[in-house]
């Protein structure tokens, strides 16, 4: 009944309590009366711990002004007893099935005129919540929250660091399993159980693009089987305990690529990939690296062939601010964490893509996966 | 970049289509113009796929009256190439980063006076499908959608038959692995593997409650050791490959039990099990179904023990329509498939619980678990 969860270091108590007083301040300044954070990567940054639910309703209810409350299912609340509610200053609120739990959330916010929701609270909630709080707006907390989450502290780009080391491991043992007449599918098994004895908790994707599935972004793993020649884009990643994650992505050739285009190709793709990682520093807009990347792809006449944005921010989630997109003006800051991962895909035939974490340092970048970016080719 | 995913059985093409026809229909009479189902569950119900994303918008759009479309990021449309679109009738609309993928929606659905929203599509989403629909109601597509899904058809049932013997394998193991001196989580690790083993894609849920721990209903593992004597609840399950999900829970003592009260208490949970099983026929309510038990476990002076409703509907979700609740008067039908989990928790020293997903007949019940319902008294 209960989804299974790990027992996971959390930060300290006076870390998570730092956090949420931050949390309300932020809440206040944008005019917003409380924010409910739903299970999930926002209530591990709050509790230490992501909870995790069908589809009854547990939510950390965090008022601008006043105690924080967290409300839970009586039948789930044990699974809590290691968040320090006590020094956090959370009470915790319980209900039981056939309780309205959206009622008691409206009981203990009182009065409110604008209401966040966590970015990735589930619909049957959040309807019920807008039918509960009445006429009150009902705004997302993402905007709220992304404050806090995309600066990291020490000790998030420390576990960001040991992500990116155990994947980078990863990488560098790919030629054990990458190999002629074996499927997609094989080697991504194989990658996954890597993962995992690298030092993740599991591998939350495995992409295993050979030639022409290379050149779909975000292909999975297919039962093709690789071919000599082949251009193959391996883009892997995973959780550590510490709940932070590892992405990046290396291009491999199965022996010497097949197709003549790769090498020159591929070198502008370094070239892309290098710029916009120089772009970074304190004071570079998003957009600015995204720029950075897309002008030497499309001075070199392949503009068309880069269809997705440059990178993610990462963290708790695989995906999180800042966005690394063309018209995002947020401006970089130092704790700044996310990919840049442009891509060339020739549909059709092979594509390649280069993907680092790479962290927003004082005084400029700080890339925290290390493998070489040349085009890796595997002898068979 | 992509979540991993399992290439999967799908329903022919004729079965899928059926779904959408009766979907339209389905929101045609409840007064709702359109159907947005969003990755997961609903997704994998109508297209045969559960899709999946992060934080870029893929929606089916279902109209009542009109073509349905699958609005999807163009890198990652590919993944749904297995889709037989065509034969569906179904349009694929796809959009890049920059792009509003919301007023994209919008303008293929026109003016709409009320749309439904999949009860687990992000907040992320649904809050910006409303702004960008302007003055339609948005509600749930839950309502909707359970009066297809909670009804089985003979494939979905047979699907449901095979995940509930390879996890009554799994229970037949139990011996292997559960014996004192060991931790829950040791056991859990073990289980986890043999669910795999017996054909599931994953363990989904795995509950090692010993002695205390047994008494907190979603407990997950820890690291206590598990001592001679001790009762322990396993509450153990996850999707076979063709998506639908087992659940099954057995109590098991380690040894023989310490504590002097547990045949008794055991001997009242295991007619409370019985008795809400022999309940389910077509036209007995989902209420009717938890008092059955309730009643057996009140009668007994048990009854604030028995804290949580009796089951929960299963299927392509853990936890879905029909719930076995005080309160609900839904009418079973046959096809319908549910938990029956009764327990009985003894907070600070040990709990119990038995239950069996069931599906409901033409002229009664089937039990999908046929282990032995006594206490499994581990020889040490």
């Amino acid at each position: 009944m209960s989804r299974r969860s790990l027992h996971t270091p959390a930060p300290e108590a006076e870390v998570l309590r730092a956090r949420l007083d931050r949390a309300r301040a932020a809440a206040a300044a944008a005019g917003t009366d409380a924010l409910l954070i739903a299970p999930g990567s926002d209530l591990r940054y709050f509790l230490g711990q992501a909870g995790g639910s069908f589809e009854r309703l547990t939510t950390l209810v965090v008022p601008a002004e006043g105690t924080p409350a967290l409300v839970v299912p009586k039948l789930e609340a044990p699974g809590y007893a290691d968040v320090p509610t006590d020094a956090l200053g959370v009470d915790v609120l319980t209900w039981v099935d056939g309780n309205n739990a959206f009622e008691l959330v409206a009981d203990r916010l009182g009065a409110v005129g604008r209401v966040a929701v966590s970015d990735f609270a589930p619909a049957l909630h959040v309807l019920s919540l807008r039918a509960a709080l009445g006429d009150a707006e009902q705004t997302l907390a993402g905007p709220v929250v992304r404050e806090l989450r995309m600066r990291k502290d020490a000790a998030e780009i420390d576990a960001l660091r040991k992500a990116g080391a155990a994947i980078d491991r990863v990488h560098a043992r790919m030629g054990e399993w990458l190999k002629a007449g074996r499927t997609e599918a094989e080697v991504g098994a194989d990658i996954t159980a890597a993962i995992e004895e690298e030092g993740h908790t599991h591998a939350d994707f495995v992409i295993v693009g050979s030639a022409p599935n290379g050149a779909s972004p975000h292909h999975d793993v297919s039962d093709r089987v690789i071919e000599h020649g082949d251009v193959v884009v391996i883009d892997i990643g995973g959780p550590i305990p510490e709940g932070y994650n590892s992405d990046s992505t290396r291009t491999y050739a199965v022996g010497e690529p097949r197709d003549s285009d790769v090498a020159e190709t591929y070198a502008v793709l370094q070239r892309a990939q290098r710029a916009a990682v120089e772009a970074v520093r304190p004071g570079a807009t998003a957009e600015s690296i995204d720029a950075a990347a897309r002008e030497v792809i499309a001075g070199a006449g392949f503009g068309e062939y880069f269809i997705h944005r440059t990178g993610h921010g990462i963290g708790l989630d695989v995906h999180e601010e800042p966005y690394i997109v063309g018209g995002n003006a947020l401006t970089l800051e130092t704790g700044m964490a996310f990919s840049v991962e442009p891509g060339i895909y020739q549909a059709g035939r092979w594509g390649a893509r280069i993907e680092d974490i790479v962290v927003v340092t004082e005084d400029g970048v700080e890339p925290l996966n290390t493998r070489p970016h040349d085009l890796v080719v595997l002898p068979q």
